[in-house]
């Protein structure tokens, strides 16, 4: 089975042939121009390669109700020049197969579902039916799978704009430009820059109070971090019930938040939900490990579903 | 079709026979008192009715995982004396015919969906695919009917529990005993009470700084309620994009709140997610209209679904 993925972001396109086993046998990436120019190269990526089907994981906002007339276009996305994009019948056209579109975060928690560690973690296979891919980066996205389903709705989640309660020891305004202090407003990469006045990557892992704490000022960075990423796995786990949580992205490249989140959950859930995924925090909220190609796995099983379903 | 529908509660069990239109044929309550006694009235009362299925919408926390040996348990309550009783088993043998379980207010988003006004507003039929039912009394529930499935993914969802933001005027500790200022800790029945010592129904719904604004230090009492009720169907819809929230519990029989809500809801959204369902709070966020049969009605839909999937 030759099968087609295409992961669309604001900076890049990148386009892949594999199989349905997760085998990627081609590769390419492409820069994010304007529609015509970009849309053009994929095509020109794809062809010949006889893909049977094309997954697409893709930036938002989306239309994915078939039954409208907007369905497989970037609606109002703020990226220039991409607003109104069709991005499925094109590559229908032009390639005379089946598209599968949905959010660059659902491909990457279906990749993450069906190839990731997840499947295979403490959690056991069953893990692979429910689970959410949270991306904390230069936005918070989250993608949702859960009884065996990528989340929709009327249009799709945007969990990652939720209002959360604040750390005690946090003004910051917020970085949200909608909502100034939602989860991502007050999480984000750049919501720790501003914060701080000074990028995460460079921000000491010291636990506050710590003896080698530096940079004055930010000694709770990673305590208010760890603080609104584990209070959004609560309300997560409240609002959907997975049984496991993804976290990947840029800030989760510091492996130390992992049991600051694990811990801050604890103390936030209370023992109120229990069941045999949540009881054990280490198997519950884990980091991602298909080393950034979740989204683009995800779009192969897209494709694939394109197919069977 | 002769269905049957029970719906219990932490006072009553509500049994009912009826048809897959929602015509309720026959009817009783009976009190909870110990699962031995209540269930084998229920028994009693669907004996020689000769009911197709039975649909159940329970109180919980449940067990729904068919996979698990506590599938369709009551588990962990503290409602005294009924933590891990069966209400399935008990029933399919009693009744011989299949029995389908769902929390309370899953029955109830289902009730409304299929039978309620939301089927029939302005969002049009197609809202019936994508509803949430939310009940705010003496705790606070939602029910998550999404792309034609009631969620369960792990267990349920308990999305009253979520963590909000404080209104900005609001000291009260809250009152969960879980969580303390989580949504159902803010803004139920008991937190009302619990924050200005007297029950919300003697709380006058004047608006702050109105002439005849009355009870010193309750001015702001709707205001704050108002302000927890947006912030959470902003929430609901970022993670479950419905097409439509209904509202009910004894809270909700303050229609005065309708208003104040949409109007937070708009504030707080900023036209972030714009679909033409929450394009309209009118239509978005919209009353229970089944007076108060929504869980009972959803029970007859349970049983009827039990025959067919």
């Amino acid at each position: 089975m030759i099968l087609g993925a295409l992961e669309t972001g604001g900076t890049k396109f990148v386009c892949a042939t594999g199989d349905e086993n997760g085998v990627i046998s081609d590769r390419a990436v492409i820069p994010t121009t304007s529609p015509e120019e970009t849309l053009e190269a994929v095509k020109k990526f794809f062809s010949g390669k006889r893909i049977e089907a094309l997954g697409i994981g893709s930036f938002g906002p989306l239309c994915l109700d078939k039954s409208s007339p907007d369905y497989g276009h970037i609606t109002s996305t703020p990226k220039p020049g991409w607003s109104n994009t069709d991005i499925v019948s094109p590559f229908e056209k032009a390639l005379g197969c089946p598209v599968r579109l949905d959010t660059d975060v659902n491909a990457a928690a279906l990749g993450e579902a069906v190839f990731g560690h997840a499947s295979g973690s403490a959690a056991g296979k069953t893990g692979s039916d429910n689970l959410l891919y949270v991306t904390i980066g230069t936005g918070i996205g989250v993608g949702v799978y859960i009884d065996g389903h990528l989340l929709h709705g009327a249009m799709h989640a945007e969990s990652g704009h939720i209002f959360v309660a604040r750390h005690p020891d946090d003004r910051y305004e917020g970085k949200c430009p909608f909502h100034k202090d939602c989860f991502e407003g007050l999480a984000s990469g750049p919501a720790i820059e501003g914060r701080f006045g000074i990028r995460g990557e460079l921000i000491p892992f010291n636990a506050p109070g710590s003896e080698n704490a530096s940079f004055t000022g930010t000694e709770k960075a990673w305590d208010i971090e760890a603080y609104y990423i584990a209070q959004a796995c609560v309300n997560y786990t409240l609002c959907y019930s997975p049984k496991v949580i993804v976290l990947g992205g840029g800030v989760m490249n510091h492996p130390e938040l992992f049991p600051m989140i694990r811990s801050y959950y604890k103390r936030f859930m209370n023992n109120y939900v229990k069941n045999p995924y949540t009881e054990n925090p280490d198997s519950y909220i884990v980091p991602a490990t298909l080393s950034g190609d979740q989204g683009i796995l995800g779009c192969l099983c897209l494709a694939k579903s394109a197919l069977t379903e």
